[in-house]
């Protein structure tokens, strides 16, 4: 199922239309008033109820939100986990101090703060006199169903509920000058999520999904999951071994090569770049740079 | 004043009594079920009435819990804030791959995750199997009251609501293996914090108020806040730059010399030791590593 968040007049929960996407089905006659994260919670009881529903009333003009608006805390995220990127990284000079083109022995962990997530279709902005280097990166996003601890790469998955795409926009300059990423990857707006919450049933092979990018419509960023350097049970089992995983928490896995400083010189977004990030049967975000 | 969240029977907040700090006073006739983050958000229209509320009752044995046990979102934390810490950072080769001892040119920030905190009092967790090598980090830690972005300077201090105390346990290897700090920040129950959360009205001259820690003992880490390389109203002018701060915020300024990694050999905290934190006018925190 695909399942969002959106405002019409009030904020719900609806249904992506099996048989048309651009049909957004409201769910409230099932869920009530719960949040999307209130129904992943609750999963267990409502997905059969959410299966069988009939009737349900198409929705006008809906206005899609992130799927989680104000996730219940900040959005893990990954870095330099697909190989390419690793190397465009490393030469670009931003990973300061690293400055490496290795591959890394573990997974990289950040966060973007709860602040930062916008919807599909929202605008970024730009933030002159923060940043003057804004860069976008197309991501496969976790969503955790079930939560626990020292979590198996074997029993990895059945803790997965399913998956988004956020675009971890990324201030270079704010960056690389904090040495931390927190802050070049937390600037307002700068995690544009959706447009649907993916259960995992409905995606068949991850590994084949295709992650991709444009800016204005110049493809940059093209890779299949399965390049991941660390896969989303390892990625699962790294964050779970002493810290507890939560009912829908989100888990951006990483960016393929192909962002703006990947280009010499860097071809960083300006203000009126429209930005589409893509995966294979989780739909696309479009976003405008103001 | 001081401000708690207390469990006996249910989870409540309360007030420390002027007269005894070791009393807690029940203040649900003036608060009913709010949250501490709850009564911190109306603040404007509370903090008289819990200021002229009397007859407020002894709690009977409450068990303390860290002010927002569950945080609205991951706690910010500032890395390398002191300068005498610095150089011992820089020293120990645990700063991976920096090893610098140069002042850092801008605040590091990262984040704890909401499943780190835990109470005053609690047990820390050593996880083996995770980490071998636990260190304590006492920090005074900022509570914001009002939110907003692009806060001044001059502006900063009105947006803080009070001060806690943080001790940011951190699994060394951990945070140097994977170059990012959030997994080696975020290990369950290692963001002890508390025992209050003091309102800014009660704290003096900030500057002067002492960081200090010891272990069995043993004195460990002694600075005043005086030595914070980035101040306060610097942390929230930069947090804020791009970054909306809401109420609630919990920002650990840093923590000074004297950790484990500044000793040769260093000294990790082992299951049974005791770590205790204070600050002046703060109270203290104090753990035992199981």
């Amino acid at each position: 199922m695909k399942l969002v968040t959106y405002v019409a007049g009030r904020e719900a929960v609806g249904l992506v239309d099996a048989h048309d996407e651009s049909r957004i089905l409201d769910l409230t006659p099932v869920v009530g008033d719960r949040s999307l994260l209130a129904v992943i919670e609750e999963w267990g009881s409502l997905a059969s109820r959410i299966a069988d529903a009939d009737d349900l009333v198409v929705v006008e003009r809906p206005t899609l939100r992130a799927p989680f608006p104000v996730p219940r805390r900040d959005l893990f995220a990954v870095g330099k986990n697909y190989r390419e990127h690793v190397a465009e990284f490393g030469r670009s000079g931003y990973d300061s101090p690293d400055r490496s083109e290795d591959l890394p022995a573990r997974p990289i962990v950040f966060s973007k703060a709860t602040t930062s997530v916008t919807g599909p279709y929202d605008d970024v902005e730009a933030h002159p006199g923060v940043t003057g280097e804004l860069d976008y990166e197309a991501e496969l996003a976790v969503i955790i169903g079930v939560g626990g601890r020292g979590i198996s790469r074997d029993d990895a998955m059945g803790h997965v509920w399913g998956y988004t795409i956020v675009n971890d926009v990324t201030a270079r300059d704010v960056q690389r000058d904090h040495k931390q990423w927190l802050l070049g990857k937390s600037l307002d707006t700068h995690a544009p999520m959706g447009p649907w919450a993916v259960s995992a049933d409905e995606v068949g092979d991850l590994a084949a999904l295709e992650v991709s990018s444009t800016v204005n419509g110049e493809p940059r960023q093209k890779a299949p999951v399965a390049d991941l350097i660390f896969d989303v049970p390892e990625l699962i089992r790294v964050l779970s071994a002493g810290m507890t995983l939560l009912p829908g928490d989100v888990i951006a896995t990483g960016t393929p090569a192909g962002v703006g400083i990947g280009f010499d010189p860097p071809r960083f977004l300006q203000p009126g770049d429209v930005v589409e990030c893509a995966i294979t049967g989780l739909g696309a975000l479009r976003n405008t740079i103001r």
